[in-house]
């Protein structure tokens, strides 16, 4: 049995649909062992967790594994981002740890394998995919939006930082109690604060307020924007593909041909005519 | 008068305005009675009350049982969801009540006859169908939406549980907490209090709102397109049906007959020619 | 100089630019004035104020009049709404008021007076009415959503009045505290307060503002088709006024036209041959 | 070396690259620089900054005294909005302060060179001069929401100023806490105070929540059709454009054209056939 036929049962197995759903199966169960880990447990039930949890490890070493043999160009195992997720989460699972303070670390790092999830089902990994591709259209929109964030957080932390510098301490605390403004989370009393002193600085959190809501509602037409743009496209798509609808240029094609054969029978009428003249 | 002739006067009684005007006042008139109770009463109201209340049961029952001999196929009858409910709900409230505990339970029960106005107004009834058919459309986004919750319950309920046991005691409670900074609810104070623990944990809260509102836009988008397409299709059906227009496909048929015409008139106009020729 | 006559030399006062131009400058005067009052003010303004508030009274009384003068059909006058609020404004503004606790009713009515903004300016007047033409369509879901909350309310005033009576008191202020909920306006300070009492109430409060959440969406959606609708007819609409295009059906009727034709010389020609031949 | 060719050698110095680069560098740092200033700092760093500080508004000067000898047309400079922001934004910085109040007034100027990032960036000036263009579409809705505003301010100005005056004191500030309660910040705090002397009250807020809402929500369909009317605009124009297909309307000229061949062919014929015949 030579490699070859080693990676094409391997890649039957991978295929397998009783492999996935066992697959799956073992990332939820991962999933409740992070959850049932967040309750106050007996010493016997938390020594269970260890074992169960190492359990989950070893296998989704193995399947890790079976996916790479599978593989044919091992190579390209590693150019597909998930594949990298998936080694990564895995492998650093396995470091142990004994030292009390990195069992925060430890503990952590095995949340993210519930983010496996997504890896594994199709439906969620285009989901996201379709999410992050979204994002770039709207780059402009949010450097805009970060620079009236900036501008009114240094505008903020210079005129109110005597006032409360918990809240307007420096550009970056700044930007934080601007964001819960936006949120408009307690904002009275944020701005109260500072009228007591600036009475008129109800102007600074108003027109923050429309700026942010203005460049916002950018952002949704802009999307709503591209949403129909889309739309159309695949609508003018199916239009032409589904129905094999004769275009408008085909039928002027098609009448051009007629006006030439009507030419030419009127050409050889008269010629006709004038023969028979002479 | 047989079985048929029963069920046919049956029918006409449900089917009469009358009837269902009659019914719908008294649903009405339920509901009535449920909001009445909330409020203090004199003991000869409250007693005038228990007897409307029986006076309705009695009603209900009586209109439950005319539809149920109207319908011509009684099996039929209880695979309607609607006439399932209906039932239940009229046969717990004649469930005689007597012990103080269970007083409670039977006016909450009393409560969802309002619900009965759902399944008397066709209009509610198909809006409700419509809702309940849009979720699984939107299964895939709650499903990422409960990931994105779970693993920040989970971070959360491993960091902040020393700092707030109420607030972030194990994941369940920590979800709530979520939900709760999701919804912009007093978010600031459960940040600060971490905040002066873990300095770095706004990023904790900025990706959180960050990741959910993202989710969120995906699911509006996803119901606009879904809205878009159904609406693109009705046009296309209201096109082909209502006007009744040729389409391209019947003019270029329509051509070719032409084309053809033209080609045989060439030919014997040739044909002619030549036999003049000679 | 006769009736007809003066109501003609009125309807030109009427539609007089100068004339309306100056009813408008009246009425943002008396929106003036109503600010004005607010504020704490000398007793010798507070008397010029007075007068000047008996001027915009005589000077509105004096416009109706040219207004009802100059309508050819004077019961018309009264069928449109908005020359009855007039009226109904101007007259009460009228009725003298000495008495001390009538004052106050005395300035609510003279605020109304702003409202006369919206009868004189025809955008807004246009705006107002497509808002109440909107209205109807949403009103199965207005039904829907106020029987969500009256059964909530009349669950939350039977389990939670024992608990917190100024909130949970009967079925009218339970629903004012689930709008509040719905606002999303402290509502983890109600929900804390019963999750003491029923550790399960959260249940209460997520499943509300999911259906209400739920609701409000298929609400958006209705709007969203509705405008989609009235969008596509105008486009259907202008590609068919607008551009003058021809139809297919006039083409189709042109092609018939040339077949016959065809038809016809196609005939002539073969009796042409047919004769030549013998 | 005459005025035109140095025209022209700064023109080439504008257009450059390299220069370009070097100017948005220079406005990131002052940005960076603005931010910096917010936090505590050493008396050196200080030192070092008001350096830095003052090179800045060295480049600024010299760029805008290079795109000012660049261009052609010395008095359409002045004609471009952000060229004028740009001279004046540099020119007040220049201004040597030394009285130790007008600081803050110097560093909110210096905060306002950030501004120069959307002078600079092309895409944000088109982003900003579309939101800009989108306001007027939206005047009459704004109108609407200011007399519903001013309305209800002058009516809580009324009722509620003795309840309390630092809520309710002139119409100026009732409509600060009406943008409050439209912004769901503690709006039941509010309402509860003036609840407990008119109980009735609640219709006040909840009424104005409903208007100012329909409002808001006629505003964002307003915005949604406009989006769509240029979406189909721009549909409309790409079909026609792009494709380069045949209107009906040439299809119709061109059977008129055939029409014409085939009469006059037929007639021919006939005539043909007479000669024939005689």
């Amino acid at each position: 049995m030579n490699i070859s036929a080693i990676q094409q049962t391997f890649e039957r197995i991978r295929s397998n649909q009783a492999f996935e759903f066992f697959v799956v199966s073992v990332i939820i169960a991962s999933a409740l062992l992070v959850g049932v880990k967040t309750y106050e447990l007996a010493p016997t039930s938390r020594a269970l967790l260890k074992w169960l949890d190492l359990l989950v490890t070893v296998i989704f070493l193995l399947e890790i594994t079976i996916r790479f043999i599978a593989e044919e160009n091992k190579r390209r195992f590693f150019h597909k981002g998930w594949n990298v997720f998936d080694t990564l989460v895995v492998m650093i699972s396995l470091v142990p740890i004994d030292h009390s303070e990195l069992v925060l670390v430890a503990r952590l790092v095995r949340v993210f394998r519930v983010l496996r999830m997504i890896s594994i089902v199709p439906e969620l990994r285009m989901l996201l995919g379709s999410l992050i591709k979204a994002l770039p259209q709207l780059g402009y929109v949010v450097l805009l939006m970060f620079i009236i964030f900036y501008i009114y957080a240094a505008i903020g932390a210079t005129l109110f930082e005597s006032i409360n510098p918990i809240l307007w301490g420096d550009i970056a605390i700044s930007m934080l109690t601007l964001f819960r403004v936006m949120t408009f989370e307690d904002w009275t009393d944020v701005m109260y604060e500072t009228m007591s002193v600036y009475p008129l600085s109800w102007i600074y959190y108003l027109s923050f307020i429309f700026f942010t809501a203005f460049a916002f509602l950018n952002m949704v037409i802009g999307i709503v924007v591209n949403v129909m743009d889309a739309e159309n496209q695949k609508m003018v798509q199916a239009r032409k593909q589904q129905e094999h609808e004769p275009t408008l240029e085909t039928i002027q094609a098609q009448l051009l041909r007629v006006e030439k054969l009507l030419e030419v029978a009127g050409q050889s009428g008269t010629t006709n005519n004038r023969t028979k003249d002479t």
